[in-house]
C-alpha cells in the first residue's frame, strides 16, 4: 500500500505486488494535528480500501509511507520537522504494525517518494540524475544521483526551501532570513498578493480579498494572472525567479539532465515555467544547460502515491533477497 | 599509473596494480599551452618512470588522467573548458596509447580523481555522502553519493566556481557576474590585496608589493595574514565567508557528512577554514550540520594522483569482468 502524506492532504492507495493500483482515496487533512490523529485516518482508510477488496489486514505485505519533512530514513521516523514538531521520533512504523502485522513499514520524505513515482511511472523512467522540485506550503526536492534517491547523510538531503534568497529579506520559520521558502512558496505569494490588494495596485485582488472574506489563497493569484492581472503575474513571474535563481546554483552543482516540477504551485503553468527556465539559463554553465530539461511534472498527484508503493515493493524484495534486514 | 594535470602543475606516478606508488614526479606546467605540449611531457616522465623502474611501455595496463575542465566521461574529452579553449575535444586517450599501446586510458575531471583519491586511501574511506572542493586558481567540486562519484548528466556536476555570489559582482571569465570563483578564488584574493597595497590600507602588502616586483601572489596575502596584517586577514576571511555561504546551500541540497577542502588556498589555513565553517553553520539547517565535519583534506597534493591511480584501476578490473566495456 503507498499513503501520501502531504501538508494538507492525504493519498492512499491500494495496490498489487506488480505495483498496479487496485483502489485509491484522497481527502483532506491538516499535519499540525498530532501523529495519532493523522496516521488513526490513515489507517482507518486503508482498512476501507481492504475491505472493499475483500482483503484481510494481515494479507498487506508492505506499506510505504511519505511524510513533509526530514525523515531519518534507517529508523522511520521524522527529525526536526518544522511544520509538525508534535511528529518528531513519532513510531510510525509501529503504528501501522499494530493493525496490518504482517506488513514491512517503510517510511520516507515526501518528495523522495514523488522523485521515485517519477523515475519508476513518469518521465523519469531511465533518467539517471534529476531533481523533483516539489512547490507548494513549502519548497523541497527529490534528487536522484546515479538511477538512486539520494537522502543524504541524516535523511535530509533536497531541503532547499531553506537555502539563502536574501540575507535581508522576511524571516522564516526556522530562525534564519530570506530563506527561498518564506519568499517564493505559496504563502509567500498569497501575502504578497494581499499586500497588492490593501495598497489598490491591483484592483482585480482588490476585488477576490472582499469576495472570499478577506483573505487570498495561491490559488485566487493564479486566477487573477490566467485573467492577464498584472500584479498577480509580478509575484507568479519574480517567485519563479527565485526558484530558477536558486535552481541555477544546484544546476552547476548537480548537472541533472531533468528538473520535474510538481505540488499545488505546478499549476500555475506556463508563467511561472517560463520565469524559472530563464534565471536558470541565464545563470547556469552552458555545457549543464545544452541537454537540460525543466517541466512540470506530468504525474500530477499520482507520483506521490505511485513513489510510496514503488518504496513498499523495493523493500519488499529486497527482503526476500536479504532476510536479515528484518530488524 | 595516474597523472594529474593542475591549471599550474603536473604530478605523475607510477603504481603497482595493488595502487602502491612505485615512483613520482612533479613539475610546473601550463595548461594555456598546446595540450600536445603539455600530455607530450607528460609522456615523456612516464617513459622516465617506466625506464627507471625497468618496465617495458606496453606492460603499463591503465592510466588515469585528472584534467582541469568539464569531462565528457564517457568519451574521455574535455567540453567546453573555460581555462583551456584549445583542449576541447582533443583525443587525450589515443594521445597516450600511441606509446602505452596496452594501456586502458580513463580520463575524468582534477576534483573528481581528488574526490575518488580522498575516499581509497584518505578520510573518506567508508563515507557515502561527500563533497570534495579545490580552491586554487578556480574552484570546483567532487561530489560522491551513495558511495559513489557523482559525475552529472554532462560530466560537469561540481561547477561551483561559477555560482553567484553576488548579480552586480565583477565579471567573470564565463560572461556572468559575480561568480564565487571571480570574488574568492586565488586571483581575486591577490587582487584585493594588490587594492589594499594600493591604497595603502596594508603597509605590509606595499611593502610585499615593492619586493615582489609589483605582483602580489595568493602566497604572499597568506603570508601576510600569518604575520597578523589585518588587511590580509579581512581578505582571505571575506573570501571564506563567501565560499561557506555557497557551501551553505549545498550542504542544505546534498546532506553530506562531510566537506574537504583542498587545493593551493587550502594552505590558508585556520582563518579561511574558521570563516567557511561559520558561514555554513550559519545558512544551513540543524539536523544537516549536527554531523557534519569540514576540515582540510589531510592528502595534500596526493589526492589527486592517488585518485588518478584508483581510476585506472577500478576500470582494469571492471574490463576483466566485463571484456565489452573495451570500445
Amino acid at each position: 500500500m503507498g499513503i501520501d502524506i502531504g501538508a494538507t492532504s492525504l493519498d492512499i492507495a491500494l495496490a498489487d505486488v506488480t505495483g498496479l493500483i487496485l483502489q485509491r482515496r484522497s481527502e483532506p487533512t491538516d499535519v499540525h494535528l498530532r501523529p495519532e490523529t493523522v496516521l488513526g485516518r490513515c489507517s482507518e482508510l486503508l482498512l476501507e480500501l481492504t475491505q472493499a477488496q475483500a482483503i484481510h489486514p494481515p494479507q498487506i505485505l508492505g506499506i510505504g509511507v511519505g511524510v513533509p519533512g526530514p525523515v531519518d530514513f534507517a529508523r522511520g521516523v521524522l527529525v526536526a520537522p518544522p511544520l509538525m514538531p508534535e511528529w518528531e521520533n513519532f513510531p510510525i512504523r509501529d503504528f501501522f504494525k499494530k493493525t496490518f502485522v504482517s506488513a514491512f513499514v517503510v517510511v520516507d520524505n515526501d518528495v523522495n517518494i514523488m522523485a521515485l513515482g517519477e523515475q519508476r511511472a513518469g518521465d523519469g523512467i531511465g533518467v539517471d540524475h534529476f531533481i523533483f522540485v516539489k512547490i507548494g506550503t513549502g519548497i523541497g526536492a527529490g534528487i536522484v544521483s546515479n538511477g538512486k534517491i539520494h537522502r543524504g547523510s541524516d535523511g535530509s538531503a533536497g531541503d532547499i526551501g531553506h537555502i539563502c534568497v536574501d540575507k535581508n529579506g522576511p524571516l522564516c520559520a526556522c530562525g534564519n532570513r530570506g530563506c527561498l521558502e518564506a519568499m517564493a512558496a505559496g504563502p509567500a505569494i498569497a501575502s504578497r498578493a494581499m499586500e497588492a490588494a490593501r495598497n489598490g495596485s491591483s484592483p482585480n485582488l482588490s476585488q477576490m480579498r472582499k469576495s472570499k472574506g478577506g483573505a487570498i489563497r495561491p490559488e485566487e493569484v493564479n486566477a487573477a494572472g490566467r485573467e492577464g492581472d498584472q500584479a498577480a503575474l509580478d509575484i507568479i513571474r519574480d517567485s519563479g525567479q527565485m526558484i530558477g535563481d536558486v535552481l541555477a546554483s544546484l544546476v552547476n552543482f548537480f548537472n541533472p539532465s531533468h528538473i520535474f516540477i510538481g505540488g499545488g504551485i505546478a499549476n500555475f503553468g506556463n508563467h511561472l515555467l517560463v520565469a524559472i527556465r530563464k534565471a536558470v539559463l541565464n545563470r547556469s554553465l552552458p555545457l549543464a544547460t545544452t541537454h537540460l530539461s525543466i517541466k512540470f511534472s506530468r504525474m500530477g498527484l499520482n507520483s506521490g502515491v505511485v513513489g510510496a508503493i514503488s518504496l513498499a515493493l523495493e523493500y519488499l524484495f529486497a527482503i526476500e533477497d536479504n532476510p536479515h534486514m528484518l530488524v
